[in-house]
C-alpha cells in the first residue's frame, strides 16, 4: 500500500452528511495552533514549561460558547491515559487560549472541545434584559436550564441546583419584581456550580494533535566536539578515553555541557584514506572515523586504541559528574571490512562486477564507505539492526546523538527509529547533521530530530544574519525546528576564519552563543585559532583530524578558552539567552555593527548584544533601543552592564552610541538593569 | 458521535510503523498547494481556466524523483472517475509544479504521486561519469534497468526495450569504448520510451485535496439590487414583475449582469413593521420583505402583488435574453404567520409563556421574525425542507442566491445544503451576506459560499483601502474567499454618502468596480444619489424601501446611470479588472489620491486606476509606476489612455503627475498602451 503523506479527509469524498452526521453540533473549531502539517507531525516543547494552545472557535448567532483544551500523555503499556481539560479563555477575534505544562519528557496529544452552552447563553442574555416581562419569562427559561443541570449533577450538587431551579421558577410564577428575579437568577456561586454540569451532547471535537515534550537541554545546550584520538598529551601517541577524562575539567570550565565525539568505532582498513584525504593510506595512517567497521567490530564496538567499553562507561560517569553529557556520532554507513558486509550482503547494493557500490556523488567517490541500501528486500531487518545500534549506546549511558548526514538515509527510517527510541527513553536527543536544502532540513526536524544544524557558518554579513535568524526565531519552523549553530566543524573551516584573526573567532563565537540557545564549536581547533585550509578557498582543514592524529597546545597564550568560558557563563546566568523566540534585531546606523535583544519569558532578564563584524577596524554607530520595549520609562536613565568587559554604561532615550574595538573585544553583551516598579515594567515587546 | 472538525491523522497515535508500513517508500511529499485547512475544505477555481498546483517533493540522497499531479472529477452516479496524470516540473528548491484545466463546473480532487526512479537516477549518474570502467559497469546496470522496464511494457515497446537492453549489455561485455557506450545508453527516444514504464511499486501518494470549479461569473460579476415593489412607473402603485421587465433594458445598458431581488415571498401580517421600522404598521403598510410567510404561502410562494410564478419565469427569461441573471434572496426565517409555524411548531423555540421566541439580540427585538431552531429534534426534516426551497427556485430557473445572514444559521447546514444543491447544479452561485467577524466570514467561504460580502463599505481612507484590498487579493483567503464589494446596500448607507455629493458616489463606485472583480450596488438609490439617513449618524436610509414602496425618478439629470454604464463597460472590455490576484498599490505622495494597477493573466492588459478620495477639492500628486513592471522599456515613452475621459497622456520614467478634479470626474481608469516587441514585454510583476 502506498504511503499517505498528508492526513486523509472525509471532505474529499462526496457523501451526504445529513444521513450520518449529528447536525446539531453548532460549535465550530476552525483552527488549533500550534500544529505541524495539520497534525501529521508533532509540535515540540519542553517538559515542565508552559505550552500555550490557541484555537479559533465560534458558533452561529449570539449564543455563548464554552471551549476546553484537552490534553493527555500518549498511551503507554497500561493503555489509554484519560484526557485532562483546561477551560480556554477568549482573547478576542474568536481566538481562545489556554495552556498546560507537560510534566515529563514524552509524547502527548492535545485537542479542543467546544459546545454551544444553553445555560451560559441564557445568563448572558439575562444580563442584558431590561423589560420586566422578558425577565420573568427568562427566569422561567433559566429554571428549566438549571433543572437540566441538576439532572446531570450528583449528590449535594444535584439537590442544590434543583432547589435553585425551584426557587427561580416559583419567584417567576409569583411575579417577584425584576431586580429580585435577576439577582436570584444571576447568583454567581450557583452559576459556577451549574457550569460544572454542562450539556455537552452536541460538542465539537477537534482532531488531536501530537506533541513531543523534550528535556530542557533540547532548548538550551552548549556543545564541544573533539576527536578523542587527538586528546593525548604526548605528541604522536594515539589518544584514549583516559586522555579525554583528563581534559574534562578544562572543557567543563569553558562552560560546555555536551561533549560530542566523532565515531569511536573500529575503522576500516580496506580503502582507508590517508592524511589530508589521500586516496591511499600510508602505513600508520589512522583513517577516517566515519569509515566504520573492521575485523574488531562495527557500530556497537569501540576502537581498541581508544579504550574498552568499561573505560567508555567510566568516561561517561566522569563527564556526568562535571555536568557534561557525552554525545556520540551516528553514521549509518560501513567500511568495506565492516562485519555487516559479510553477514548481510543483501543490505548493500551490488554492482554487476561483483563489487559493492561505494558512496559516490559522481564524479566524487568515497571508496572507503559503503552506504546501506534502504530499498533492499530485507529492509525490516536492516531497520531493526540500525535501531539496535542506538539502543546499544543508550544502554551504555548515552542520551545524545549527533546523526551524520541523515538526509542520505530513508526519511521513514528516522521517523520510526527516533520515535521508537524515545518511546522507551524520552530523554534522548537527536541532532541532525544535514547541511542541505531547506525543505529537507525542515522535514528531518518535523519527523523527529530534536535539534538541527543550520546555515549559520555561511551567514556572515549583517543582512544575512538578520534575515536568517529572524526566520529561525519567527519563521514557520518555530514549532519543530530547533537550530544548533556552529562557527566551525571538522568539515567546515569558513573562509572568514582563514586569516586566523582572533577578533573574527571571537565575534563568530559571540554571534553563535547569543543568537542561538543551542550552539557548539569544534575544538580545540576553535579556541586555539586553527585556521589553515587545505587549499586556497577550501573549507577543509589542513592536516585535518578527520584523517590523522593531532596534538594540541592548550597552554597557548592565544587560546580563547577564557573568553569562551566567560561567554558561556553569561549564557548560563541569563535565561534571556536560553531560548530564541524573543529575538529582535535593533537598528544600528553602521553595517559593520549588528545589534539585537533577547528577553526571558517573564521579561525580567533582558540582554542586548552588539557585535563588530569587522575584525580589523574600530567601528562605531548609534544603536536604536526603545526604552519602553525593555520595560524602561523613556524619561528615566537606566544602566546597561557589559557582561564581557564588566563596564557599565548609563543610557537614556532611544539612541545609544556604540564603539567596538576588535583589538580588545569585538562585542558587548549588555544586561539591561532598571528599577522595576510594577509588573508592566517587565514587559518586553517583540 | 461528536463532529470532528479537522482531519484525523495516524501520526497522533503511537503505532510502530515498521510492522504495517512499506518502508521502501523513499519519496517525500511534504506539501501540496493550494489547499484549505489540509483538505478539510475545497479550493475554489474557475472551470475552463488553468489551475496550478505546487508540491514540495524530495527524497534522501541524490536519486532522481518523478512527480505526477493526479486529478479527477468527483465520483458521479456512474461511479468513480479514473484519475488523470500530469508530469510535474521542478521549479527549484524542491518545488514541483503542474497545472490542469477543470473542463466544467463541479467538484474535483487532486493529489500528488512521487517515486524514486531507478531508471532516471541511473541516466542522471551516467551523464556525470567520466571513468571508462565506471561507464562500462554503469552500462551493465542500465541494461538491467531497461530490461525491467521491458518487463513492464507490452507489445512493440516491450520488444524495443528488450532489444536495447541486450544491445547495451553486449556492448559493455565486449568492452565497447566509453563514448559508444554512453551514446547507446543515453539514447533520448529510447529513454522516453522506457520512462513510460516506470517502477512505481514504492510510490508515495499525497492525500487528495478537494477542488470546486465554478463558472466564470463566480470570479467576475456586476450586481444590481432592486426592490421589485418599487419598480412601478406610477407613484404609489405596488410594483410588479412586469414593471421590472420594463426596467431590464436600462439595467442591462448600465452594464450589470446580475439583478438581485430582496425576498419576493408573501409578507407576514402579524407584528408587521411600519414605515421607517415603526413597531406598529399602519393600514396599507407593506411590511419588510424579510418577514417571510403569510396565509398565501412561505418561501416557495410569490407575493401576489408582484405577480405569478408564470410571470416570474417570464421575467427570468426576459432578463436572460439581455444577459442579466436574476438572483434571489434566501432568508431562512419566518413571519409569525408563516405556514411553517403551524405545520412545524417543533422547528421553533417556544417560551414558557406559550409564545414562539422571536429574533432578538437583547435589548434589540425583531418581533416580526421567528428564527428556526437548528437544534430541534426534527433537524433532519428542517434541513431537508430548507434545501427544498433552494431546489424549488433552481427549478424556476434561478442560479444565483444571495443568502441573508448565513452566520445566524448552523454552519453545518450550509455546508451540506450548498454541496448538495451544487452536486446537481454546479452552476449555482451563493453569495454570503455576513457582515460579521473575520473568522466567521472566512468559515462561510470555506464551507461553500461562492462569493462573500466584505467590509468595503467601512474602508474609506487610503490606508484602510490599501490594507484591506491587499489582504483580499493576497491574504490567506485567496484560495476560497471571493470578495463582492458594495458601496451601499438597503441596510448600509455609509456616512460618507450622507452629503449626497456626486463625486463621493462616483469615487466609491470606481473603487468598488476596479478594486474587486465582483461588485454591486443597491439601486436606483445609488445612481439617483439617495443619501438621507433615518437620523444623524445612522446607516439606515430615511423612508427605506425595506418598509415602504418608493418611486424613483429615473429621468433625473443628476443620475449616475451613464457614468456607471461607462465604468461597467470598461470592466467588461478589460480582463485586468476581471480578477483580483494581480492587484498592487502604487505610491502617490498625496493621501487623498489612491493608485493601483491590475493586469490580465497573460500580462497584455494593464489598467492603472487613480481615485481622488476628496469629493470637494482638486487633488494632485506624483504617482510612482515602474515602467518595467508593466512591460515598458524604462527609456521609452508610453501612452496611458483614460477610459473614463478618453484623454491620452504620454508618460515616461517612473513618476507621473496626477491631477483629479472631483467636480468633473474624481478618477482615472488608465489603460497602459505600449509597443510589444517580445514576450517579456508582457511581464507584469507583482
Amino acid at each position: 500500500m502506498p504511503e499517505i503523506e498528508t492526513p486523509s479527509t472525509d471532505a474529499a469524498t462526496a457523501t451526504t452528511p445529513i444521513a450520518g452526521t449529528e447536525g446539531r453540533v453548532r460549535a465550530v473549531i476552525d483552527a488549533v495552533l500550534p500544529g505541524v502539517d495539520g497534525g501529521r507531525f508533532p509540535v515540540k516543547c519542553v517538559a515542565g514549561e508552559r505550552f500555550t494552545v490557541t484555537a479559533h472557535c465560534f458558533t452561529d448567532g449570539h449564543d455563548v460558547l464554552r471551549v476546553m483544551l484537552r490534553w493527555c500523555a500518549d498511551a503507554d503499556e497500561a493503555g489509554e491515559i484519560p484526557a485532562r481539560e483546561v477551560p480556554m479563555v477568549m482573547l478576542g477575534n474568536d481566538e481562545w487560549q489556554a495552556h498546560f505544562t507537560p510534566p515529563a519528557p514524552g509524547r502527548y496529544r492535545y485537542g479542543i472541545a467546544a459546545w454551544v452552552d444553553p445555560f451560559e447563553s441564557w445568563r448572558h442574555e439575562l444580563t442584558r434584559r431590561v423589560d420586566a416581562d422578558d425577565i420573568r419569562i427568562a427566569a422561567q427559561v433559566g429554571a428549566i436550564e438549571i433543572a437540566a443541570a441538576a439532572g446531570r449533577a450528583e449528590g449535594d450538587d444535584r439537590a442544590t441546583l434543583a432547589a435553585w431551579s425551584r426557587a427561580l421558577e416559583q419567584a417567576a410564577r409569583q411575579h417577584a419584581d425584576a431586580a429580585t428575579l435577576k439577582a436570584l437568577a444571576l447568583d454567581e456561586p450557583l452559576a459556577e456550580l451549574a457550569a460544572r454540569y454542562p450539556d455537552r451532547r452536541f460538542e465539537a471535537l477537534s482532531a488531536e494533535l501530537p506533541l513531543v515534550a523534550d528535556r530542557e537541554r533540547a532548548r538550551f545546550s552548549t556543545w564541544y566536539e573533539l576527536f578523542p584520538r587527538s586528546a593525548s598529551p604526548v605528541p604522536g601517541r594515539h589518544g584514549t578515553f583516559q586522555d579525554v577524562e583528563a581534559r574534562l575539567p578544562a572543557i567543563a570550565q569553558m562552560g560546555f555541557d555536551v561533549l560530542y565525539f566523532p565515531p569511536i568505532h573500529p575503522i576500516g582498513r580496506v580503502n582507508r584514506k590517508g592524511r589530508n584525504n589521500a586516496l591511499v593510506a600510508q602505513p600508520g595512517d589512522v583513517g577516517s572515523p566515519w569509515a566504520i567497521g573492521a575485523a574488531e567490530g562495527g557500530h556497537k564496538a569501540i576502537l581498541p586504541e581508544l579504550g574498552t567499553a568499561q573505560e567508555f562507561r567510566r568516561l561517561v560517569g566522569a563527564a556526568t559528574a562535571l555536568g557534561l553529557e557525552i554525545a556520540l556520532d551516528i553514521a549509518f554507513q560501513c567500511a568495506p571490512d565492516h562485519p555487516y558486509v559479510k553477514e548481510h550482503p543483501d543490505w548493500f547494493r551490488w554492482r554487476p562486477d561483483g563489487t559493492v557500490q561505494y558512496a559516490e556523488n559522481p564524479p566524487k567517490k568515497y571508496q572507503d564507505i559503503y552506504p546501506f541500501n534502504f530499498e533492499c528486500d530485507d529492509w525490516r531487518a536492516l531497520w531493526a539492526e540500525l535501531k539496535s545500534v542506538l539502543d546499544h549506546w543508550v544502554g551504555e549511558g548515552v542520551r545524545i546523538f549527533r546523526v551524520d548526514n541523515p538526509h542520505t538515509k530513508a526519511f521513514a527510517f528516522w521517523e520510526w527509529a527516533i520515535t521508537e527510541v524515545r518511546r522507551a527513553h524520552p530523554d534522548v536527543i537527536f541532532l541532525a547533521e544535514a547541511f542541505t536544502r531547506p525543505k529537507v532540513m525542515h522535514r528531518l526536524a518535523k519527523l523527529g530530530f530534536t535539534q538541527s544544524y543550520t546555515y549559520f557558518t555561511w551567514r556572515n554579513t549583517k543582512q544575512e544574519l538578520t534575515e536568517y535568524f529572524t526566520e529561525l526565531a519567527h519563521g514557520p519552523g518555530v514549532d519543530y525546528f530547533r537550530p544548533n549553530v556552529w562557527p566551525n566543524t571538522p568539515d567546515i573551516l569558513h573562509e572568514q576564519l582563514h586569516s586566523g584573526v582572533p577578533a573574527m573567532f571571537m565575534s563568530r563565537l559571540v554571534l553563535a552563543a547569543t543568537l542561538s540557545a543551542n550552539y557548539g564549536i569544534y575544538g580545540p581547533a576553535y579556541e586555539l585559532l586553527e585556521h589553515l585550509p587545505r587549499g586556497a578557498g577550501s573549507e577543509e582543514y589542513l592536516d585535518s583530524e578527520k584523517y590523522q592524529l593531532r596534538h594540541w597546545n592548550h597552554a597557548s597564550p592565544y587560546s580563547l578558552a577564557a573568553f569562551i568560558a566567560r561567554v558561556n557563563a553569561i549564557r548560563h546566568a541569563h535565561p534571556a539567552l536560553q531560548a530564541n523566540g524573543s529575538l529582535r534585531f535593533l537598528p544600528v546606523d553602521n553595517d559593520q555593527l549588528i545589534g539585537y535583544a533577547k528577553a526571558s519569558d517573564d521579561g525580567l532578564d533582558v540582554i542586548v548584544t552588539v557585535v563588530n563584524l569587522d575584525p580589523y577596524n574600530v567601528q562605531s554607530g548609534w544603536l536604536e533601543l526603545d526604552p519602553a520595549s525593555v520595560g524602561v520609562d523613556p524619561g528615566q536613565e537606566f544602566q546597561v552592564h557589559d557582561l564581557l568587559s564588566d563596564q557599565r554604561f548609563a543610557w537614556q532615550g532611544g539612541h545609544h552610541f556604540i564603539r567596538l574595538d576588535p583589538h580588545i573585544v569585538p562585542a558587548h553583551i549588555l544586561a539591561v538593569r532598571r528599577h522595576l516598579r510594577d509588573e508592566r515594567d517587565f514587559a518586553y515587546f517583540l
